[in-house]
């Protein structure tokens, strides 16, 4: 069976392992990234924690996974709040001179899609949408296990999709971009103001509600309904096959998860129903995802 | 120089024509569909326009534009008010078995969205964005040459995105849909409310605005902003690189197409900035579309 190297580039830490094609990871390495020392120190720190792993050799390809939008075309990152001085390195390039293997870099977000649609729940389906619920809210749409990244690598970023024109402008986003309406940041933040500092993040909000305070159940419905709305827009654009969710916020999926499912479907077409909604499978689908970025090549 | 036969199929009158690989319609013939003496009944009178047509013979196949959500795979109409007859009729493989050449049908709107990506507004650019402002509003999503139809063909019905929560609800579409509040239809009801029954249709309103009327210009602005507010669930979800509009409410473009460009363009990150708006091109994006869909068998 192929194997290939997914790399899971961050702020913080960088990981890389060895993927099989079925999505068993055989081995990883974990290094802090520590991107203010520049593009070649993260690079050399890349090309070492890869030399580590066994078998790296025989693997077929680098696939790197990194937030913010990515020049997929060039192998570049575009913007990034997490890693300033590697906007416009040549990553895919420099990788490729060093290993003499296929490299490929996308968005983690779309990473992590394509991992759920190669191999987790959205495998089998043609047409699957991704969506993260966590500090933020992201997406990804696959079609027949292909990325679609948009012109500029910003397909997906559905945080900014406003669900409500009359609440309040937070910061960089749209006035009532779901984003600041229904993440975890948000719900968190909702919660202080109800519950004061009793909350410290989403899952507490959750307790509260699975714990019957009606306060906290109205919350959480009304995150819901924000998500739903969310998924709306997105399904009359894409009239996918399978939404599948992941990310911090579903560990609430008891409390939330039904109720948004049932409010996107008093919200679309009767012939859109066939429509599943799937929570997220792989426990490591960023590495994963990226290793499938190389499995065609 | 390849010839193709598109069909337009609707409720009233079907067209069929040969057109030529650029877009060239060498000839075209016109009879009244009579979608209510049932689906064979159709299938002939399409099959005596065809046949009516000079040189169908060394056309390379047939592509049909047809309202209302479409199984490609299975070349039948799912739903339809205008041809309810014809649902789940095997459209496809009773031309195929006629003809004995390639057929394929799909969508009025998403027909239309091809030509203009083909051959049209949207040519040269890979992630084409088409949407037709008329009495309704629809959309589609065309890439690399190929409609994304979604699972149940209802990819691109972005008349139903709700931009706006606190609106009334008017018909079967979502409260605020999009369709019920900024389409050719909703801007005649609209321009009632205001001016009563001096205004018989959306260019009525337009003309007032042009004339200079306050009331009549808040009207046409606050139907760029709705409209906006459509693209900008759009964009978020696919990041585009161009986005193509067509339709009657383009008679109006002088009042409003810069307007709600502009919002969008409020509406977006930074990074997306280089899309572009384009007005349709085509003169005949529904049959010229359609037969844009063989010709790639």
């Amino acid at each position: 069976m192929k194997t290939f190297i997914g790399v899971d580039l961050g702020g913080t830490n960088v990981r890389a392992a060895v993927v099989k094609e079925d999505g068993t990871i055989l081995c990883m390495n974990k290094d802090e990234s520590h991107p203010e020392k520049g593009a070649e120190a993260v690079m050399k720190t890349m090309i070492s924690l890869i030399k580590g792993l066994d078998g790296y050799e025989n693997c077929k390809g680098i696939g790197m996974g990194i937030p913010g939008p990515i020049d997929t075309v060039h192998g570049k990152i575009i913007v990034s709040t997490n890693l300033p001085k590697l906007i416009g390195f040549p990553i895919v390039d420099y990788m490729k001179d060093y290993f003499r293997k296929p490299v490929r870099i996308d968005n983690d977000v779309k990473a992590a899609a394509l991992g759920e649609a190669v191999l987790g729940s959205g495998k089998g389906y043609p047409i699957v949408y991704y969506v993260t619920i966590s500090t933020g809210i992201g997406g990804a749409l696959v079609i027949d296990r292909k990325v679609v990244s948009g012109q500029n690598g910003h397909a997906g970023e559905i945080g900014n999709i406003c669900i409500d024109r009359n609440r309040k402008k937070y910061n960089i986003l749209n006035v009532g971009a779901v984003e600041n309406e229904a993440s975890g940041t948000a719900l968190t933040r909702k919660g202080r103001e109800l519950f004061s500092d009793t909350i410290f993040d989403a899952g507490d909000v959750f307790e509260l509600a699975r714990a019957g305070n009606e306060r906290a159940i109205k919350l959480v419905d009304e995150m819901a309904y924000d998500l739903a709305m969310m998924f709306c827009a997105v399904g009359h654009v894409i009239d996918p096959h399978v939404f599948v969710v992941g990310g911090g916020v579903m560990k609430g999926k008891d409390v939330f998860f039904e109720k948004m499912e049932r409010y996107y479907r008093s919200m679309i077409h009767e012939g859109m129903q066939k429509v599943v909604f799937k929570e997220a499978l792989l426990e490591e689908p960023g590495i994963v995802g990226a290793a499938m970025l190389v499995r065609e090549l």
